[in-house]
């Protein structure tokens, strides 16, 4: 668990008629903002790109994931370097990041400030957010044989939780969890904001080097957005497990992407949205005789 | 329920061994634009403030309640119309609204994207985040006698959970409450962005002019970030409770701004974690001897 993910804060706890005063746990929201430096040598420029409330730690990846997932920078070499940028500030925190980017390299502003979904003729609607994505999506989602059972989805919520560790000590963080296809965990990621957790993890797997991230299975703490299928996806993931419920536009882009989207994940349910075919199902069929005690 | 929030999809549903085709509701995520016409009369202008993924209904209520939580206008009657704006879209959706503002009124757009946190001299840290706000807030925290007990706070969750029509459909919305100091719900509002429901409540608040929600308590379904605990301090809200865990930075700001604020509401617990003397606390204290059963 990173250092200054949590502090220790005085709490009056109520339960019915007893109280008591303690200290207990909570998770660091603090904001996180984002710059980057970047132009030919004689003419470099810093740009403030965006201010997340986030947790800190994995700051770094979190701010290169950033910038992958929101289409402003399309591969970790254009990054030459990342690091805080200290500014006069009492509490000397460490809230200002800035990336840097090779030269030549120009970054895709028009994608920031939301613009992303307003670059459509269409205008703003559900099918212009999703054009908008096709188009600074780097990868393909051509047809795949990724394969994982119902039995093997079951037992993923679990093992996330186990290692929640921010969670477990605050109660109170978004995680977001990737699994190889035989259920392997291969990291998590937690923050206060769902957007900034996927965006650590897929930082952390650009450092990696291993995006796209096809044979694998993203699981999601809580509901699938829009926003987060759209990460998702520019990350190349083909199956997204959520243990919440999904939105109306996050099921349509995984159609769109032929992106398996799971949901309700816990207590050995869950519904598949989309592209099925992914997932082995199990034998029996549920009848009318059956079902009274199952869904 | 406002007719256009769900939508029926088809899903696989599977439990344990057993899978079934069927419909399922799902709750409406689409994006909408606010877009703000201001200035004198022959010199109106019109500009892009935000675009926020929502679920459609109370969008004029959300559109003027954004406006006022981020500063960018400070009374309803800066307002003289709003109402949607259709542009080219084969979807023809109602996705963009428009607010027009009263010949005169300039609207805050400094406060708008995000530089909100960044206008503090200190830069960027969660000091500073909470600074700018006290600049913008239109409300004095001075001195009151509000007082809730907490038997009325354990049954709020309950009263919430009845009137979520839209989750009781679909699983998968946030929520926030407005309850009397008595324990009459006021109103419910519902969104797939937990910011987008207190938006539309502070909204609906702001047309039936009964701001500052000084004499009243707000329940949040989910965990109290910065944000949440921000919007509510615009709108002069004395007591907030979550079902969720806060965050370092929630507390903060709640501490600062005198406002009572209680996680964890559920079970019939809570954790009280500032201003607790807005709390008629149960007489019985935790000794180490009752500890064990209950905390």
């Amino acid at each position: 668990m990173p250092e200054n993910s949590t502090v220790k804060l005085p709490v009056t706890k109520v339960y019915a008629t007893l109280s008591s005063n303690m200290a207990d746990s909570l998770a660091i929201e603090e904001p996180l903002e984002i710059r980057l430096e970047y132009g030919e040598t004689n003419q470099r420029q810093m740009q403030n790109i965006s201010v997340t409330m986030r947790t800190p730690g994995n700051d770094a990846e979190l701010a290169v994931g950033f910038l992958f997932t929101e289409g402003i920078i399309t591969q970790l070499s254009d990054v030459t370097e990342t690091g805080y940028s200290f500014i006069t500030c009492a509490e000397n925190k460490e809230n200002v990041i800035q990336v840097s980017l090779k030269e030549g390299i120009i970054p895709q502003l028009k994608n920031t400030e939301r613009n992303f979904y307003t670059t459509s003729s269409c205008g703003v609607c559900g099918k212009g957010s999703i054009n908008a994505i096709r188009t600074v999506s780097p990868f393909s989602y051509s047809a795949d044989d990724n394969l994982v059972s119902s039995e093997l989805l079951h037992e993923l919520p679990e093992i996330l939780a186990e290692h929640q560790e921010i969670f477990v000590t605050t109660g109170g963080l978004h995680a977001c969890a990737l699994f190889d296809l035989s259920g392997k965990l291969l990291m998590v990621k937690e923050d206060v904001g769902r957007h900034n957790a996927l965006d650590k993890l897929i930082g952390a797997a650009l450092n990696q080097n291993i995006l796209p991230l096809k044979q694998s299975v993203l699981l999601l703490s809580g509901r699938a957005s829009f926003e987060l299928v759209q990460k998702a996806a520019m990350a190349g993931i083909t199956i997204i497990a959520a243990v919440g419920a999904p939105s109306s536009l996050a099921v349509q882009l995984a159609e769109e992407f032929n992106i398996t989207l799971v949901g309700f994940l816990r207590n050995h349910r869950f519904n598949i949205y989309t592209a099925a075919h992914r997932i082995i199902l199990p034998m029996q069929e549920i009848t009318p005789k059956n079902q009274r005690n199952s869904l």
